[in-house]
């Protein structure tokens, strides 16, 4: 792959978010690092097969998934780069039809085609909430005794499953794409990122290149999305109201397509529902932003790269609606409101919003999202146990071998190189 | 890239038609063949990342163009493997604005970016027609002294500046596509399938994943192309009257996205305008299908394999219009018709459905569509030479090295391994 080079970097104390970067070509032909004679200065970088790969095979992704159709499923799967461990989160609906059940016969049938492992769960399964609970979470599980629902409680459980891995990196891609190629993108540009980003601790959020609407009966490609351009304005001015200079550096705000290092991934505090991926941007402000004391001081002393990235591919999806679109927009100005790196200023200009759009009454205050502690948090091995036992729709679809050769699992029964790394005390 | 393996292949004389296989993953993982033991069955074929860019490095990719806008090309470009030598022919208008000449601009800027070569030329441009005459095809001029318009016409023109490149294969990208992974794994397809047939004389043809449509202000993901249907139809014919046995293998003949060796290419005689696509298939029928004599007796020993790859991406494009779908299948139904090889059953079938269709009168016969002699009867040196000194639009676009290197053009002057490979007496 071959992106352009950032020009410019905001920073937040330890967070550097650098400038949205173009992908100039998919596959920039170099293979290895070696390739790259570097005795000339280019106006663009190259990541070698050889890099890209090295990451892919430490790499989870995450698919959170609700009521898709098959067919779709499976364009996303057959996009996802073969070395990277596909994990499904699943919150579709069981009845009339277990559409569940219908999922798991996709994943199973394209993993034993392609000869890889996943891993499946369905987000509403006793068993995981039982899990979650004994590994330290009870956070996550509601008044019925499940794992809440919502996106964000999707990506915990699926970050969960990636650090049982032993992999060192999960990203997410949503299960609603029409485009494999896009997926594919996506991916590879993650794996590129994250080794350009050389940093233990490191975030790559995407930023699509358009998102076609019909309109008036043709197809528009829309640059920007509806909600993106409100949470973009109001992180930026965040940023803005510290370093006294206005900016529009942050441009993937409600990235749904992003991916990070578990040794960042586990330490931070996640928000449910679709406050999630603009709160990310919050908690890093929070946790290693310099203003608030860091419960990390190794991180902060080796800093926080967030690469944004401009994939070529149209973002072409279902569309959610209207008042999907306003959920996810109050959603992201909630956390920004509440958060205590928030500025009265920014605060006011987000009251000010909500009320011009109705969204809030003249008096009332924008309610508080959930936030959940830290992933590393978790007693990984007493997840894994209970799950084994007791979740019922965990599937562990194994990689096939040859006769006589070992079955590969997905899950290494050690866990990884991560252990304890989220413990705000570590 | 992983493909189904094809079951069932379907027999012309010396022509190998493979049932259509699909695309499992984009990305196979593996790198080199050794990667792949061989030990075990499988239920798919693997073709290493070392195996695809051998054949990127000896193919060529060219763009007929009319018209698209600049992103979009930018799109395209994006998309093409950074190994494939790109050739862009235009049509395009060059008044009141200069379409071409931003064309050009485009390609010149991603190159420069990309660091790559390219090559463009206006296929009206006199020097042009100049450079086909002198090399010996005045066929492919008009009256006003300038080459045809028409896809086949540029495609035409395309193989010619691809054996001047000196590479070894050609591929066919439309310029008005919006997805530009669906552009990467066509080009990952021709490469694929190219390794897989194994042969000097190969051909892959692209159907694609479906077709997003507009139906009642929602998208609809047709499978199959209006166009399409028919011409397969009728392509199936022809060849089940000769086996006795009726045949669905052929799902391809409107493949706008194929991709041959050269010296197979060389050896074709192109159709012009839309009938390009489906005429291929006759013609490979006509010279290697046993039914007449073929002027190429080693190619008849060797084989034509014709392998069929459903991609995973949807065909995404811009809506050309009704006429343009009845011209595509008027076309396509006209050279069946006057083939040689085509059966009196088949002929009868053909002028039945095109007059229930209202597109032929009563008593009317289909017209015959332009035939070109094979590109391989070009004198390459000639046609480089008046090239280089009259056409005006004809740009090379070199690779960009390091200062003090010396730059690398697209086009060596000797003209590689293929040269009279096509001549019919050879």
């Amino acid at each position: 792959m071959r992106l352009e080079h950032p020009h410019r970097t905001e920073r937040f104390g330890a967070v550097r978010i650098h400038e949205l970067q173009r992908v100039v070509e998919l596959d920039s032909g170099a293979e290895r690092a070696e390739d790259l004679s570097d005795d000339h200065p280019r106006s663009s970088q190259i990541v070698s097969q050889e890099a890209i790969r090295a990451i892919e095979r430490e790499m989870v992704i995450v698919v959170p998934c609700m009521n898709e159709t098959r067919r779709v499923i499976e364009g996303v799967l057959s996009g996802i780069p073969h070395h990277c461990l596909i994990v499904l989160v699943s919150n579709s609906a069981r009845q009339p039809v277990d559409r569940y059940e219908i999922e798991v016969q996709t994943v199973e049938q394209f993993c034993r085609f392609a000869e890889r492992p996943a891993l499946t769960v369905h987000q509403r399964d006793p068993g995981l909430a039982a899990a979650i609970k004994a590994a330290g979470m009870p956070e996550l599980i509601d008044e019925d005794g499940l794992v809440r629902s919502g996106k964000g409680e999707a990506m915990i459980v699926g970050m969960a499953l990636a650090a049982m891995s032993g992999r060192r990196y999960v990203g997410y891609v949503d299960a609603d794409n029409y485009v494999p190629g896009a997926v594919h993108e996506y991916c590879k540009a993650y794996a590129a990122g994250l080794h350009l980003a050389n940093s233990p601790y490191a975030m790559v959020r995407i930023s699509w290149h358009s998102k076609p609407k019909l309109q008036d009966g043709r197809l528009f490609f829309s640059r920007r999305g509806r909600t993106s351009e409100v949470t973009n304005h109001f992180l930026n001015r965040l940023i803005g109201e510290y370093s006294g200079f206005g900016t529009d550096t942050v441009a993937t705000g409600n990235a749904g397509e992003h991916a990070l290092s578990l040794e960042l991934g586990l330490r931070l505090r996640l928000a449910g529902g679709f406050a999630i991926e603009p709160h990310e941007y919050v908690d890093l402000f929070e946790q290693f932003g310099g203003v608030l004391d860091s419960p990390h001081p190794a991180v902060m002393a080796s800093g926080v790269p967030v690469l944004q990235i401009e994939t070529r591919n149209p973002h072409f999806h279902d569309n959610k609606g209207e008042e999907h679109v306003q959920d996810m927009r109050t959603q992201a100005l909630n956390v920004l409101y509440h958060s205590p790196v928030c500025l009265p200023q920014v605060r006011e200009a987000i009251l000010a919003f909500l009320r011009s759009q109705g969204t809030l009454g003249p008096d009332a205050e924008p309610p508080r999202e959930r936030i959940y502690p830290p992933v590393g948090q978790l007693a990984l091995d007493r997840l894994y146990d209970v799950m084994v036992t007791e979740a019922r729709t965990f599937h562990q679809v194994e990689r096939r071998l040859p006769v006589g050769v070992r079955r590969e699992p997905a899950i290494q029964r050690h866990h990884g190189p991560v252990s304890g790394a989220g413990r705000p005390s570590a």
